[in-house]
């Protein structure tokens, strides 16, 4: 068949032929910056309301992200002016590294534009989209440019500002006002002022309820915000701690698609296939390349910008058959549980929680080559609303998340683990659970799967939700065994109450009546009690002092050892305050061990420490765990889980008042977490 | 201040300003195509078994776009291959007018590329990404060219078949294989072939679920599926009306933004303001355009291209001022009741619902300018299950919406409901109600805001989700009433029995006890039921042909007289047809009305008519009206409501055991719609 035959255009085409035609000449591309402008909702912006926070978040997200980038500690000032009814002025100003003067109009006023696209490591930003469609839809709604203002550190530079346009036809900047200025007190950092349609609200999904969250996770950070009314909100940073800066990584062959690879081939400086499996990917080593060129049969010295497509399925597919390890993990930047403690109690104390459960940072984990990790925390009781739906915290890359809630994988994980088991309301086991608390989730990963370029919500990838899930039910359990704990700690208050004060003034009234001597019921209530007890109790000597004391009673008719375990936030250990006969050793991770040999009948006796620093109050004296008797005898303490990685005691004295079963539900659910 | 002072780079920057070196050297574009190339799952490409779903979709809107646009019926078959375990070969093939050999390439093969970016008006596909993000998932996945073939209709016309690839960098097509070949058999068309990584799956998201609600909602269509197991489904069509063809409109001034306003002006052939505000904007008389100069004092003889940030200003600012009629709204192709109806009859018949209730049709409204319509369907009972909540049906311009549910407009509408006051369960009055019961919603517009590129949820515009929550409750108002007759008809049906069947049987028993004679009871039966009973009764003659008869009984002990009245599909009336002594009358609607005068006391008669076409069977003998009797003593219809448009017979008769107060709870739901 002839492949240059000429269409002969007929003299009256039918109406489906002309139609045909017509269509044809109506074809047309699409600039990327006008699908923007037509579809705003797409990239968040699509109420007034919401449109106003999407500005600042994007603005907020690339000053946190070139702070850190620096290892600057952020100090992020946002501010909003009320025009009109409809029309605000906002900055944005950040005490990071700056913006060179050349690089200025393109960072602002273009889409799909950035440093961070093809950077395999965590950051906030990576589309390039943010900031710039925040400039774009300042522009078309009022009319008017943006200013940036931006100063490099140095005793020769000068701080240059200029005026912004975004041609929505081309997606280039349009500038003008170009001009150097002495910027008064200001080392480096840079400032974002735009004029913008919207409207200011209060509530859950508010620019003070999402700068509020953004301090949770970023509790290195500091946050002023003067809103319309010209009030001032500090949110002081709550540690001086920078998170260790992601490193770059390269590319992990799991997940690669065929068209990754050979667009990869094609870009890459290696002058043979071997030296670009083993050097442009993570985790290859020399013999591991070895056997995918053995397994494809595609030759290893092949020049990769020869790589066909054939070649490429065989390289793929040999991939998929050889075991590589999974991808570094040095790229993410997790807050760490006691961090993340630190940053609910910073944000929520005024709630007075009753409960901060442990945080939970789950090992990373890889979806199609790229590591992710997940975190949660829970915060209970309190003055947290109770006959609610929890809320839920969260957070991709240490951004909150406000919106689609609907259709977050985080949502979803913790819809679809049953929260009746651990101590929440909840209809059938599914859905959002009710009651007291505050569920936060962080997923932190060099690629978070977003739904939308608003990156609002992460998208339902079953690895990722799965790992949400488990680091829920890590941190859920942690909720209920407190719960359990405070049960079975009002309970036997309730029996101590009864045992010790009525009981004795019951004996002395009856005495009395029958004229008797009262007996001596010591040994009665120590023999109804039968329990070891240990009681906890803090002092906040100053500030960043406190000191943490557990005085343990024997009320059981022998002598009694135990030992304690504690796990203390390592950063607020001092050695030496680490003293006392009862004190064993403590390891690197704050993981803290002491000994009680032989306390006798109805005697007590005391361990304590001391805490120091500024995460010294992270510490929940109730975490306390024992070994080397038998818990039903025990009551203030936990047994010491089997994975805390050092043994127990293992003198359990046994009477037979103490071989009552246990009535355990809590024991069968380490097990149960993987097959759920 | 000097505005040209070079910035010297520092011998030794500091670390903070070699790192805004560094960044502003890291920057660079990033095309489009490796933007959605790395987030696949915006368009929705986010797990092998969404993707397999995703790329039919986008073919399949474009067929039926391009058919309903040609006025053809559409004819579309989908054929899916299994390759291996997760490579598929898919092909899509329609009777559209083709696609010219020359527009080809581009439409397969360009992202952000199309015909229907800038047309106002409804149609699936606007955005010129889903099917080139199709093949580029093809493309990447499996490393193979996707297949294109078309022919144009006319004798002169061969066929077209080309290879296409994506180049991912610079988003063009690769063509390869372009040859002309003879299309046996076929007049006109396209068929698209690609293979992809996928994964088959059968249930809620399925294709097979994805084709059958295509077929609800495009009842014009036929479809045919061919599954990987070879099995064949055949979804016919269930009407030969084509919908009318949505018109082009011109961009509406209200919910412009100065941006838009720029970039119109700056295109217009129009050679003053004036003109290009009176000619190119939909609903602008001279008077308008007049008064638009005159309150915002632009020179209304200013050429469009000088238009000044500063005049737009102005003029958007003049017109929101004036008042502008609602856009033209014949750009909407709604699908309109009894299809709705026709539709989910087709497709649902297997589950022999108890009752579809009404379907409703909204009448236009415009959000920022583009025009919506909201449509609502409900069916119930039957063997649709129970136990759960109820299946959401979400359409978007006559497309099914299977993916994320929990982010929708149309959810939350349903969510945001009290379903209690309409017969369905719902806990606490929120969220989506439990029962039997299917909803269908159908939003129809010049620009749904989807949420992603991958349209699979709409954006929650107040607006918008207000009407659908407005339409719902139309709809759930018609479910009620049928609910509350249903409930009456069993009473009544229980009475009927205890009265006619037990009362005479006790009579009989006694007297022949009592060796009485039997008394004739009928007065008394009569005065025990006293109501005019309406009975309906549908006779199938054939498959296009019933008749439907309402035997009116008079158990009271006066002569009655009543009107009836019915809404009948108009599409299934032939007026020869609707005859008969008490026929009086109907209108362009299919209302229809019947009067029967003075029926004696214990006697009954017949008031019948027939319905012929395939519409016939979406009329429902329940939904029968009546006036001209006090409602208490009326059972089997309901009573005219106010907005019936005609006015039913003011005799009303009244006894004094007519006087029973009305127990009603759906009187007020109508006065209570729009405040809710």
């Amino acid at each position: 068949m002839p492949s240059d035959k000429v269409v002969k255009e007929q003299a009256e085409p039918k109406a489906k032929t002309a139609l045909a035609h017509k269509l044809e000449s109506k074809q047309q591309e699409i600039s990327v910056t006008e699908f923007f402008e037509k579809n705003k909702q797409i990239l968040g912006f699509d109420s007034r309301s919401k449109s106003l926070l999407m500005g600042i978040k994007e603005a907020v997200d690339n000053s946190l992200d070139n702070c850190e980038e620096a290892n600057i500690l952020p100090d992020v000032t946002v501010r909003i002016e009320r025009l009109n009814d409809e029309d605000y002025r906002v900055s944005i100003e950040d005490n990071g590294t700056g913006i060179t003067h050349k690089a200025m109009p393109n960072v602002f006023g273009r889409l799909l534009y950035g440093s961070r696209f093809h950077a395999l490591r965590q950051s906030r930003g990576q589309q390039g989209i943010g900031i710039s469609a925040t400039i774009m839809y300042g522009n078309i709604t009022t009319g008017k440019p943006a200013h940036a203002m931006s100063k490099i550190e140095g005793a020769d530079e000068v701080a240059w500002g200029m005026d912004i346009f975004i041609d929505t036809k081309t997606n280039r900047p349009v500038i003008t006002n170009d001009k150097a200025f002495t910027w008064e007190g200001k080392e480096h950092g840079t400032k974002i002022e735009y004029t913008t349609k919207g409207r200011y609200i209060s509530g859950k999904q508010s620019i003070f309820e999402y700068l509020k969250e953004t301090a949770i996770v970023n509790p290195h950070a500091q946050i002023t915000f003067i809103d319309p009314d010209n009030t001032k909100t500090v949110f002081e940073r709550a540690t001086d701690i920078m998170p260790p800066r992601p490193k770059e990584i390269k590319p992990h062959p799991e997940g690669m698609e065929i068209g990754d690879i050979l667009k990869y081939a094609n870009n890459t400086q290696q002058k043979t296939m071997k030296a670009f499996i083993k050097n442009d990917f993570s985790r290859i080593t020399d013999r591991l390349a070895s056997e995918i060129f053995e397994i494809s049969g595609v030759s290893p010295d092949l020049k990769p910008s020869k790589l066909t497509r054939e070649d490429a399925i065989k390289i793929i597919d040999a991939i998929s058959k050889v075991k590589i390890m999974a991808p570094p993990t040095d790229c993410l930047s997790p807050i760490g549980d006691t961090l993340i403690k630190k940053g609910l109690m910073h944000v929520l104390d005024g709630l007075r929680p009753e409960y901060y459960a442990t945080p939970v940072t789950r090992a990373p984990k890889a979806v199609n080559g790229n590591p992710f990790v997940v975190e949660a925390g829970i915060v209970y009781g309190g003055d947290i609303p109770s006959d609610g739906p929890v809320q839920i915290y969260r957070f991709a890359n240490r951004v909150p998340l406000l919106f689609k809630q609907g259709d977050c994988a985080i949502t979803k994980a913790v819809s679809e683990m049953d929260w009746r088991r651990y101590g929440l309301e909840q209809r059938g086991g599914k859905g959002i659970p009710y009651g007291p608390a505050i569920i936060l989730v962080h997923v932190a990963s060099t690629k978070v799967p977003f739904t939308s370029e608003g990156k609002e919500a992460v998208a339902s990838f079953p690895e990722l939700q799965s790992e949400i899930g488990l680091a829920l039910r890590l941190c859920a359990r942690n909720l209920k065994s407190h719960l359990n704990k405070q049960e079975r700690k009002n309970k036997t208050h309730a029996k101590f109450e009864i045992v010790q004060e009525i009981l004795p003034d019951m004996a002395e009234k009856v005495a009395t009546h029958l004229n008797k001597p009262v007996p001596d019921l010591s040994r009665t209530i120590t023999k109804i009690m039968n329990v070891v007890w240990v009681e906890p109790e803090v002092k906040k000597q100053n500030k960043k002092l406190r000191t943490i004391t557990y005085t343990v009673y024997n009320y059981t008719t022998q002598p009694r050892s135990i030992r304690l375990h504690a796990q203390v936030p390592k950063e607020a250990v001092n050695l030496s305050l680490f003293t006392g006969e009862y004190f064993l050793d403590m390891n690197d991770e704050g993981k803290a061990n002491w000994e009680i040999k032989d306390l006798a009948p109805s005697t007590s006796t005391k361990v304590s420490f001391e805490l120091s620093g500024e995460m010294a109050d992270t510490f929940d004296a109730d975490d306390i765990y024992f070994s080397g008797l038998n818990p039903v005898i025990v009551m203030g303490a936990e047994q010491l889980p089997g994975d805390w990685g050092i043994k127990g005691l293992e003198i359990v004295q046994t009477s037979e008042d103490d071989l009552v079963p246990e009535d355990e539900e809590d024991s069968q659910e380490v097990e149960d977490l993987d097959d759920e």
